[in-house]
């Protein structure tokens, strides 16, 4: 598609605006479809059986009282989801996650289920399985895992990444290095250097909507799923892999989704539903229940990162060092990986170095969650710089201005930035009134910056103009925060239309093309790029039914502002024809008028934010309490701004959690203790103040109107901006997340008594 | 879109075949969700309360006892139908059938509606509504309603068609003319006339699953509608404007559909659904009970028609004339024009005229039923010609060949033929066995032709390939008869690929372009004409992305068997790339592959056909059984040969119900007396014997692969066919359809006393 060189100084008209949500009104009245609001005649109900123990062989399992019972119409264990992967391990490792096949991985890990005519006869039926188990030793702390001593979680596993393969298998399934310069070299040009270990502990994105789904497989290789997903023509191929599906035979709708935050983006239960459906004959309900989103579905990683960072007297960073280590849950992962790449993202380095390792525990398979990776190495390496500032002291906001990468700077995961926002928001966080507002007692104040990617991608967008001039939009990318609004007015732009005449909906994987998932922050930066280069194919039709309405050339008529015009004085006596009067006349100009997009969205914009926060900590409880939060972070351009800063203030609630609270807490015996949102404490609106954003736009090149994705880096900074917080208002360097009330209090018990 | 003008010698690898059908298992195992088989959360119970009288003033209604009846949640009446028709007469019509404003116009007629939480408390609050009619005269048969002392029905509506603008209102609201030539001149050259008159009473399409939908209207003009219909996209549009509503924010879905013959092409209580569910702020589900269903929906026009027909000696037919009277129930159609238009379609004659008249009646508004308006006309004609025949003592069959229509033929309605078939199928009967087999006592052989037009129309179709090579099919007309099937043959047949690659769906009103309904045999005609364009499209990308993965130009790359080939000795090294192969790599190679279309389908080919009939009347009883018939019919090209051999003998199923005993019987107080499948009798299993079908192939010249449609033609012969047979087997004209046991025994005895 063409991209307009002139976007920096382009003039919206419906982008930038803040028309009321599509799907309000559904959601507000409850008749908003989500994942277990979908029923098919004859349905059954599914349910899962599940490993008690953190790692067990499964000596045998004996399903056949269970099948006798009364209302049991499919008891199914692995073997009913045979291997078709081929060799493709990461499928594999799905399938394994989806039923275990020889071993119980974790405490959670799905080992049978059953379909039943009714919920109590399915709970009844799963108590009539019997499971022979040997119960293996199990670790499920990250450096723990690593150590050699550690119980193997998967024997077959040898380190990646090393110069020699390592001699005998590891947890360690992984390691990776990213950097440039020569960090020894900088270290030695340092005058003052930090040097820290952290840790994070295990969290869940915390979706308010459990995983739900209704799947129905014919005899005839066909099938449907309805499922809460973010990713649905994703979980078509994969769930169409594990089955031995052609992808086109297997339609999947995505219902609404109650969050998903990176969660939603990975089969759990689906391919368990679909082979239950196969079996009895009929369709499934799935429907996991909170304990089971916790044991079950793919919270986090679990951190240990060290990070080392040296500066001279001037301020300027002369080295910077991290060594990361990420669970993955049982399987392989790419998690420190990612952490890696993201850690010194922010900063313009001349020696840099930072080390992954991916570590297997006996803990649920780890999934993304917003950002994924980012907020952990963040936590550590800013917390690390706010340190080195205070050592050489400077302020905190003018030391990283000073490294702050731009235009130009190679960064520390390789590629060389072009525009970006990391400057402009830490000089919008420098002149922000937060910054100056006065502080009372146990309060402190502290900022901190992220960094993320932003994804691209396969995406799909059919644009149908009805006779009434009224547009339909069909996209593939799961709406999860608002695309359907965004979308219809990237479309009202281009075709110069109201927003109201549009009407966006998230199409079935049959009645669209591939699109990947919602996630990356992808969502509205791929499906708007689509969006427009459909628009634009509508156009060029809208433009030649002009030119036959009018018996002109079509090379004589423009498109401005919603209407066909004939440009030249010879077609004074033509009036402009709207959008509306076109589609009036299409029946007899040739038929519907579409336009449609498939393409790879390439080029998607980095994306940076810098966060102050205020926090109160109570030196008796060691309780902490938020009490100011200012988000600002570049949009490269806000389609819908309310949306944006929805984004803003999402990430920086789930960062707070993450830093004050959230954490999976497992007792000796591999089981986790607190598998629900009363022992699993999520901020709830009594938690946190406002907070406060701002939206800094610096235009991303390869977009037609410079947008970058905005969802994820609002999650970066919280956890280090919150440590660097406590910090300041109680001298105490936080070093393990989340700073709950008894880790403060044994921290500044610990200051007090040192 | 190109047409390749070899298709005639073109081999078809898929089309042709019969491959099983698509949406069989989830028939037959009850998975296929028809209109009553969706539920939303919160729905409501809709319920209608209809007139019980034929005609009468409404002068009040009271729903205040129904409204605080404890579970309604909405009551309306017409008030909540506010007209926005803006003087669009047809919408009117239908708004003030969907439910009635000042008068009640027949027996059944919608005046009120409630919304309840179950259908015990709707049916409580029905009885509640007080209605003060004012009983009106009614009229129920068409030729009273002529007379000009009859009730008029409607007394602002004047005749259309007339040289001279009527004095006074009449129930007659339009005059038709067709033909060419001179037939009072023709008539004189005459050695033989026919002259006869007939009649045919009202008959219902007999679906078998009743109008059924599930309506939901958001207070921000946004809507859905699960609804069983033959077109969504024209529900949308009418739905919409009634409701004021923009098309694109009513996404309508179509159900699988159990039966529609044209009888779903038309919104009933649709409206009164969405209306319900705005007032009452939540989904409303509407299911059309069997009585509802036959006293108000659509059935076909009872007619009275006259005809005339003269030839020489030698056979050749000099004039025909016939003036046709169809009923409209209470608001105009142009239901005698077809009639008129179809009556004399298959002859070729120099001197032919026939008029049309629309009549008001005291009964439900007609609707389409297969072939509307043909059977009726075809019936009176064959008769007369028949009749004709056996004067000038000629055989019936050869009687037709000689006055057969051919290619170059001026049709009686206007139009010069292409290439038709009527003369082909008048062969292969001349020549089929059944014409040669023995008849025995009280047994008679009969045979008649049929016409009908085919639509095109506009048509929109999504063509999506997979990364796994696995095609989707997002088609736009409904499914009533095998689309899924021979569109997925069609698209098979261009991209050269396997059948069982391919699955076809029938996309929503988001998520597709507008198309015209599945009336007119239209569906696989128009859809497989945008199939094979769509499928093209994908190739030209199919190519694209071939010669991007060589690296050589795309103009040296064709695509042949499902594969690209490299064409040119200095390609030796490539080897060919299957759909698959390329598909693989779509990710890399730009995105995603599919093909649109967009299209008005022109050129639909009339089609033609001859039924032999074999009956046996008991002449005891009056009662008359089929036990022989055989249908001849072109279908240009028959996609799947299994569908079109079904579609051939369920047509004849049907006309043989019409024929023998449907008919809509009302009392002198104009209420209908059979309003239920016990008293209105369709043939089942057991009334009928196997119906044998030829199926012929003259290509449609305007279609790539030749395609007529098949759907309609087969229902126009069977009341000619049979009423022959009978006057073959006892000698008695039968002018009166149905030939119900009791008419023929009436005939048989004044016969014996005559």
């Amino acid at each position: 598609m063409n991209f307009d060189p002139r976007f920096t100084g382009r003039k919206f008209s419906s982008v930038g605006t803040r028309p009321l949500r599509p799907d309000g009104i559904d959601k507000v009245t409850g008749r908003a479809r989500y994942g277990a609001d979908f029923n098919m005649a004859g349905q059954l109900v599914g349910r899962v059986l599940r490993s008690p123990h953190a790692h067990a062989v499964i000596k045998s399992i004996d399903t056949s009282k269970a099948e006798k019972l009364a209302g049991v119409k499919a008891v199914i264990t692995a073997k009913d989801l045979p291997d078709l992967t081929d060799g493709d391990a990461a499928m594999y490792d799905i399938l394994d996650n989806s039923m275990a096949r020889t071993k119980a991985l974790y405490d959670g890990h799905a080992v049978a289920a059953v379909a039943a005519i009714d919920a109590r006869i399915a709970r009844q039926a799963l108590k009539l399985i019997e499971v022979d188990y040997e119960v293996l030793p199990h670790v499920t702390d990250v450096d723990e895992a690593m150590n050699h001593h550690a119980p193997l979680i998967n024997d077959a596993i040898f380190t990646e990444g090393l110069e020699e393969k390592p001699v005998k298998a590891s947890n360690v399934t992984k390691r990776t290095q990213f950097g440039h310069g020569d960090v020894h070299k900088g270290f030695a040009q340092a005058d003052f250097i930090v040097e820290r270990s952290f840790k994070t502990e295990q969290t869940h994105q915390g979706y308010i909507e459990p995983h739900a789904c209704v799947a129905s497989v014919n005899p005839d290789g066909t099938a449907d799923l309805w499922v809460c997903t973010q990713g649905h023509f994703v979980y078509r191929q994969h769930c169409a892999q594990l089955l031995g599906l052609e992808a086109s035979k297997l339609r999947v709708t995505s219902s609404e989704i109650g969050g998903g935050f990176g969660g939603k983006t990975h089969v759990w239960a689906e391919p368990v539903a679909l082979a239950l459906s196969r079996k009895a004959g009929r369709p499934v309900k799935l429907v996991m229940t909170r304990d089971e989103v916790f044991r079950a579905s793919g919270p986090t990683s679990a951190t240990s990162i060290d990070v080392k960072i040296g500066a001279t007297k001037d301020g300027t960073i002369t080295a910077a060092e991290a060594t990361l280590r990420y669970s993955c849950g049982p399987y392989p992962g790419s998690w420190a990986e990612i952490g890696a790449m993201t850690a010194f993202a922010c900063y313009n380095l001349e020696n840099v170095k930072t080390v992954g390792f991916e570590v297997l525990v006996n803990r649920p398979k780890t999934a993304a969650y917003r950002a994924p990776s980012a907020p952990m190495a963040a936590f550590a390496v800013e917390s690390a710089v706010d340190e080195l500032a205070h050592e050489l002291g400077m302020n905190a906001v003018d030391f990283r201005i000073k490294n702050a990468a731009q235009e130009g700077t190679r960064a520390s995961y390789g590629p060389v930035y072009g525009p970006i926002g990391i400057g402009p928001t830490l000089e919008a966080v420098k002149n922000h009134p937060h910054m100056k507002a006065p502080l009372k007692a146990n309060q402190g104040r502290g900022m901190a910056c992220g960094f993320w990617f932003n994804f691209g991608g396969q995406t799909c967008v059919d644009l149908n103009i009805g006779m009434d001039g009224s547009v339909s939009l069909a996209v593939g990318t799961v709406d999860v925060g608002g695309s359907r609004a965004s979308l219809s007015l990237v479309a009202a732009e281009e075709l110069g239309i109201d927003y109201s005449q549009l009407k966006a909906i998230v199409a079935d994987t049959s009645s669209l093309g591939y699109n990947d998932m919602t996630d990356g922050s992808r969502g509205t930066f791929s499906s708007s790029m689509a969006t427009i280069s459909a628009a634009r194919n509508a156009i060029k039709i809208l433009r030649d039914r002009a030119a036959q309405m009018w018996d002109i050339p079509v090379d004589d008529v423009v498109w401005e502002k919603g209407h066909a015009i004939a440009k030249g004085e010879k077609y004074g006596n033509l009036s402009a024809l709207s959008l509306k009067d076109i589609a009036a006349k299409s029946g007899t100009t040739g038929g519907p008028i579409a336009g449609h997009s498939e393409l790879v969205a390439d080029g998607a914009g980095v994306s940076f934010a810098t966060h102050i926060c205020d926090i109160e900590v109570d030196p008796e409880t060691g309780a902490t309490r938020v009490i100011r939060y200012t988000v600002v972070q570049d949009a490269g351009k806000a389609v819908h701004p309310t949306y944006v800063e929805g984004q803003y203030q999402g990430g920086a609630a789930q960062g707070i959690g993450w830093a004050l609270n959230e954490e999976y807490i497992y007792g000796k015996d591999g089981r986790l203790q607190n598998a629900g949102f009363l022992d699993y404490r999520i901020p709830v609106c009594s938690d946190l103040p406002m907070i406060d954003t701002q939206i800094l736009e610096i235009p991303n090149p390869n977009h037609p109107y410079g947008v970058r994705g905005v969802g994820e880096t609002s999650i970066v900074p919280p956890l280090a901006a919150i440590a660097n917080a406590v910090s300041n208002a109680v001298g105490v360097r936080m070093t393990h997340i989340p700073m709950s009330p008894p880790r403060i209090l044994a921290a500044l018990d610990a200051e007090r008594e040192g």
